[in-house]
């Protein structure tokens, strides 16, 4: 276990944030491989930095990525390992469940889920860029797109900038023929639905976590599937309970948000999404991984999504720039297999055609210009100032009252209220949302006696924090 | 029957271009309700613009419009008369069949039916115009919509000014909550599907003209309808076959673009219009009335669609904004009665969630500050001096070999080629369109021996259409 590993790679040639990822990647590729064997120690950092000749920081921050991420285990004084618990770690059926079971018939409409349960700041647009690009866009669209209609696929130039920025800020290695652009990433889950529905009929199940996102339950649900819930903790979907509600159920897809789980904000374990892949296999059905905010990750860097995972074959990955700039842009994409891209493709033409190819032009060049870059890290620090900021402040004036774990990242908090529930709340939140200009996130409530809340902090604030924290607890326990 | 009628209107507030539509409407109102009978002689121009106190040039504009529409007839040395053919007329059963029967299984695939077959001229986009509307939206965006996500209907701003428009241009009188801003005419009519197989699960055909427009064949299949189609001739739909049709199948719909036919470019007639209607109340079915390009007419203004009709209450009314900027724009409406566009609501949640909301303040800007309009009578006089000239082009060229009727409007030709059918015909048009920057237009092939093309004039400049003619010469006949 102790044999020092040698990593064959000539890194000299890229510039610093691609030797991050590709030392990232490889790592990861070893261990899956089974070339590095669970509880192999890994090389020193400042010896890999001298053999790979790369910066020694580099390393130490990938190793603290890779931990973070669930891939190594550093122990004090002996060095850095890959975990244990991979990639064959027995969960614990035990582990507790968070929370209490929603029935699919208490699920919210669609109207409840548009509040700011995590959205954008669209105050903080750069606009004066936009406007530029909007402008480059029209002048393009005016001289070369002659005869109006474009690909039903997305325009080319936003599909060569999204292949770009996959394969350097997620590890998703794919082509353009496997990207489709779609309105937001809620018109990805429908094409999901809808293309599932055609090819599978015969498996009319679709799992989702006990308490999900309730448009995609509802788009399911329109789609004519039957939805089975799964149970979710700590560590994100139960795979030892998926594996037994797929003995017994004709299972077309598995749907989640495994970067932070939509509503409790958890990210899913790394074991978690192999066992996951791997009953996919097994039980051959699809995965709709729903990566609405992969940006905004605050503790480490962001966790590599299922699909760019290797044995990542039946991965529908869904993304969203409506997270980035403002959700009004409806701008999202589709990464999956040739099948069902093509699949999507000739719903696209059904459904609206194609996208507004201004819009995807003026967002491409933004994209190759590096300003989404630029905006993503400054708006994440932002973020992540307003996430502390919000934790505290529930902390600090709710006292024992509520219960947060701080999420790793995202735009909400998961906010438990350990208070009795009373149905009265319900409607003192309706009465503060219409009396005020913020809004207050989704209300969420179980079988259990307690209530949540997913606050949305992104796009508030810290002024207007206190303030929506206070109006709550005068509301709520101070009368 | 030679009573002169009195018409009790006080116009004189308005401006000129209202007076027009309201005198228009007015006199459809009375023949409609039977107060002014069928071969009943108008009072002479010069008198009633004198009772009115309006321009007399406005009173000849609106007589010789209802004439050209088929409300009114104008005798020589007698008058003007309201039409004999109204509204009870039979029709002559034994109406020529244009175009021979091409079955649903002959179909176009969508992509095919993407060529331009009439699609604008987005070279001459007002693009520093749109720029600077995009600017303002931007800035308005940031400003005010706090939270991102606005309404599934569509923007306040762009229903308002559709509302505007509709009014004012198109007879509809209608308000802001049936109108449903969608992502072009094809999700409107995929909303109409969506909705009408979910409200009426037990009738399962849609009716289509015998040649269709194939995305809205397309779309209608695959949300399990079964399509049947109902003969077509000079006048549009033949609503004799169409009754006929109705006592033996379960119809939830007709589907039909009775502006300018597609592919056929044919205008429906009144008396077909109101006899539409009619059997819709009888047969309790719906019409969804396409109306893609409503804003290109040439001999006569637009007739009036289906919708602004009285007793049109189960038309749903399909509008595009494609049609005159560029359709990469991707903004349509509905106007339909409130069940309707509830339902579509939700199911936009369901689909995309909202539409472009900077694009659609951009548009209602342009639109409310008049620059729409302008750039649509701008563009209807360059279009149809590209109708005439294709027009004389094809037939200078393949003299006796093609047959065509002007279009009295829309941005396309049907051009019927008097060359018996050979399979090799579509491919040189395929070939054709690889060697070349422009598209052919759709082809058209019945159990005739004849093949139609569908050709979009709108785009091309007069060069081109000589440039394509001649192309299209070469490759069929001269060789």
């Amino acid at each position: 276990m102790q044999q020092p590993w040698r990593m064959q790679l000539h890194l000299a040639e890229r510039e610093e944030k691609t030797i991050f990822l590709k030392l990232a990647n490889q790592i990861i590729q070893e261990i899956l491989s089974g070339r590095l064997r669970q509880g192999t120690r890994l090389l020193g950092s400042r010896t890999l930095a001298n053999e790979l000749g790369i910066n020694r920081k580099t390393v130490q921050s990938v190793y603290e990525d890779l931990e973070a991420q669930g891939w190594l285990v550093s122990k004090p004084r002996q060095g850095t390992f890959v975990s244990e618990h991979l990639p064959d770690l027995k969960l614990d059926s035990s582990s507790v469940t968070m929370i209490s079971v929603q029935s699919p018939t208490e699920s919210h409409t669609p109207q409840e889920a548009i509040k700011n349960d995590g959205v954008p700041d669209t105050r903080l647009i750069p606009y004066e860029l936009f406007s530029r690009a909007y402008r480059h866009a029209l002048i393009k669209v005016t001289r070369q797109q002659v005869m109006g209609y474009g690909d039903p696929q997305g325009s080319l130039e936003l599909r060569q900038a999204l292949l770009n920025m996959l394969s350097m800020e997620r590890f998703i290695q794919t082509t353009l023929e496997h990207i489709c652009v779609v309105r937001g990433s809620q018109m990805g889950i429908f094409l999901a639905a809808r293309v599932l529905a055609k090819q599978q009929p015969k498996r009319q199940f679709i799992v989702v976590e006990q308490w999900s996102y309730p448009p995609a339950v509802e788009t399911f649900l329109s789609n004519h599937f039957q939805i089975i819930q799964v149970r979710l903790d700590q560590h994100g979907l139960n795979t030892d309970h998926l594996a037994e509600l797929l003995e017994n159920h004709a299972v077309a897809a598995v749907y989640t948000t495994p970067h932070h789980q939509y509503p409790t904000t958890v990210s899913m374990s790394m074991d978690r999404r192999l066992k996951l892949l791997e009953l996919s296999k097994s039980f051959d059905f699809y995965i709709i991984e729903d990566d609405y905010d992969h940006e905004f990750h605050y503790d480490s860097r962001p966790i590599p999504p299922l699909i760019s995972l290797p044995s990542a074959d039946n991965v529908i990955h869904i993304g969203s720039l409506s997270k980035i700039f403002a959700p009004s842009l409806r701008v999202g994409y589709v990464v999956a297999d040739l099948d069902i891209i093509q699949a999507m493709r000739q719903d696209i033409l059904l459904i609206d055609k194609q996208g507004n190819a201004i819009t995807e032009l003026a967002i491409a060049e933004l994209m190759q210009q590096g300003e989404l870059r630029r905006h993503t890290r400054k708006m994440r620090k932002i973020y992540q100032g307003r996430r502390d900021f919000a934790v505290k402040t529930f902390q600090r004036i709710f006292k024992d009252n509520v219960e947060i774990a701080t999420p790793a990242g995202g735009m909400a908090l998961w906010v438990k209220f350990k208070l009795s529930y009373r149905l009265e709340f319900a409607e003192v939140l309706k009465q503060l949302h219409i009396d005020s200009e913020y809004e207050f996130g989704s209300l969420f409530q179980g079988k259990s006696n307690y209530f949540h809340i997913r606050f949305g902090f992104a796009a508030v604030s810290e002024e207007e924090i206190t303030q929506i924290v206070q109006m709550l607890y005068q509301a709520l326990l101070d009368r």
